[in-house]
């Protein structure tokens, strides 16, 4: 008997491996193919020869931890204290599945949104909670009505991503209005806010939890320095929360892994005091008008995209078939690999959409589109 | 309320901070402070140019994989298949905490026994199940006889540390025979073998749970390249484990942390290709003989050391403090810092004992010495 039975291989995994298998351009799981900034591996290569080998603080490198504080301030103008209300973490998804074994308990109820990234279910049911799932509207916005009627005073935390994969939408003044009024009916309920798209944002200022009184005391905000500095495979993460939920976070933390990888922390921290992240959005905003434009003659239909790296598309003009069998086929027959949204939903409802990943250099995106468009 | 409510800052924290504001000399702490071996280091920074830098696959990069499939082939003359029955962990307590978070079910029972390393317990807790420990003998082997009366229809698992941290033990093979009889009672009984100090033993061979036919359909043998290779900021170990139980410690690990440090993984690869790990032995055994040479005209007293960095010493002669007490005055009357016995305890009972880490270099261990000896 599996404590996760309905867990299969990851979608990630299985359209990275076809699209290996059958040399397609891979724009399907989300990571950049284009080369990270000389300045910091520079700085790795130059760390290599030092003495950085050995554990790091448990909570993280405090030259790094601090560095995330100033970063968070100058982001968003919030002070927060490193020494009590920060993690480093291996990756977001660490730090995801940390605070929710730390913090929800057996029979607690945890709202996900639906569509969602992958990643959250699964630590909630490894406490034997239980995962409610609420509807996104058509357009993915949050429905907060449905959302507040699923609420309860077994609510333990609600899983917001922001910007959100895979749709690309970003939360509004008012959401947040919305999500105030809710919490303050239920006093006990935290905020899970993953925001590794922080600074991947378009037209829209992305609106960070940090930027919100109201969630001080019950937010747990996750970040990923893996998309804002094109290296997921360093697994650099950080999770930041208030004093009381970070103490029992940092509990799960020593046993789940004690510290993460010490040079990748101590290049990070360097690369901090000359990158700018600001520089990010517009980054990807010429990456995405480039990949729209690439795509405009395609028989393809592009779903808006106001941040994250991942463009939806729907094919409803071109096949009916269910959206696994068309990325398959989009492998096999025509050399691209994308992702099937069915993958996001709670009951995979096929809707004929799929999703590109754009973090890649223009020949890639052009070499794809070419292949898009002759479909 | 708190999941970990008896979880406080741990000792290892605690006294490698001390021994910082202090300026002691660090004994506590279980790491190396000589430099990693030129080979790693010239492959990482000659790396860190390369493109290395996005998500390996979720259970490990492949090359690496296989190269730990033949590390355990030429050590332990046992062919594991590395795409089935391994896993790549951020160190071996991610691999800890993973393997007891997929396979123990809420209400379970978990051997562990007294004295033992302090990461056991809480993934038993988190589980919601229930951690029974088992007291070692007076000369620190397991009692299989109490071992065995503690096992029930409810055990799920046992928890083994070949060597053992913190006594230096080693198991022999009259244990692993009454390991057999007891799982041959119990089918449904796991095993986890944690092996960091696997190439650290000194007169005895070690004994791994890889050897042993009895064990290949229910042993989880979990170990680390930070103790290895001198590098245990890099956090990176591996589990090995049958299929049916490799299966389901994927699920948790890919939602847990999905993929580990990549540039980390790639260059441990091509270091497994020039590095014999059956050097390390000899090289602890001779610091174990120096720091024991340059102790033996202090009042200390120290206990046979079979494996691992760690040496035992008994201050029963010096003071009736108790050992916390004992290890605070070491660092701020006689500027060293060791690890209180009593941590490994369950009931942390005080045994007027001490643990030194003797992975330091010629000049350290003789400074420590000295300090030592006037005490
Ligand atoms: C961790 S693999 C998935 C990467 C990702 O964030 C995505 O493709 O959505
Ligand atoms: C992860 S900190 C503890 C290091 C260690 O293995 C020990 O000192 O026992």
């Amino acid at each position: 008997m599996s404590k996760l039975p309905n867990v299969t291989t990851s979608i990630f995994t299985v359209m990275s491996k076809m699209a290996a298998e059958y040399n397609a351009i891979n724009l399907s799981q989300g990571f950049p193919n284009f080369p990270v900034d000389e300045r910091l591996t520079d700085i790795l290569a130059k760390l290599a020869k030092e003495n950085v080998h050995q554990y790091t603080p448990m909570a993280g490198y405090p030259p790094l931890m601090n560095q995330i504080a100033k970063l968070i301030q100058s982001s968003y103008n919030r002070t927060i204290n490193p020494e009590l209300e920060l993690l480093v973490t291996a990756g977001a998804t660490q730090g995801i599945f940390t605070s929710i074994l730390a913090l929800v308990k057996e029979k607690d109820e945890v709202i996900i949104l639906d569509p969602s990234y992958d990643s959250y279910e699964s630590p909630v049911l490894l406490c034997n909670a239980k995962p409610i799932r609420v509807a996104l509207n058509d357009d993915y916005t949050p429905n907060w009505e449905t959302i507040e009627k699923a609420c309860s005073a077994k609510s333990r935390m609600i899983i917001i991503n922001n910007p959100h994969n895979p749709t690309g939408k970003i939360l509004t003044e008012s959401d947040f209005l919305e999500l105030e009024k809710i919490l303050s009916k239920y006093p006990d309920l935290l905020v899970l806010s993953d925001e590794v798209y922080e600074y991947i944002t378009f037209e829209e200022k992305h609106i960070s939890a940090h930027t919100k009184n109201f969630l001080l005391e019950r937010c747990i905000m996750v970040s990923s320095f893996g998309k804002s500095f094109h290296i997921t495979g360093w697994k650099i993460g950080y999770t930041a929360a208030p004093e009381h939920l970070m103490k029992e976070i940092k509990k799960v933390h020593q046993f789940l892994v004690f510290s993460v990888n010490s040079i990748s922390q101590f290049a990070i921290s360097e690369y901090l005091d000359v990158v700018d992240v600001n520089l990010l959005g517009k980054f990807y905003q010429e990456k995405r008008d480039y990949f729209q434009k690439l795509l405009q003659n395609s028989r393809f239909e592009l779903k808006p995209c106001e941040g994250t790296y991942f463009q939806v598309a729907s094919y409803a003009n071109i096949s009916q078939d269910d959206d696994v069998t068309f990325c398959k086929k989009l492998i096999t027959d025509h050399g691209v690999a994308a992702i099937p949204i069915s993958t996001f939903y709670s009951d995979h409802k096929d809707q004929k959409l799929i999703r590109f990943c754009f973090a890649k250099d223009d020949f890639t995106l052009e070499s794809a589109a070419k292949k898009i468009c002759n479909i």
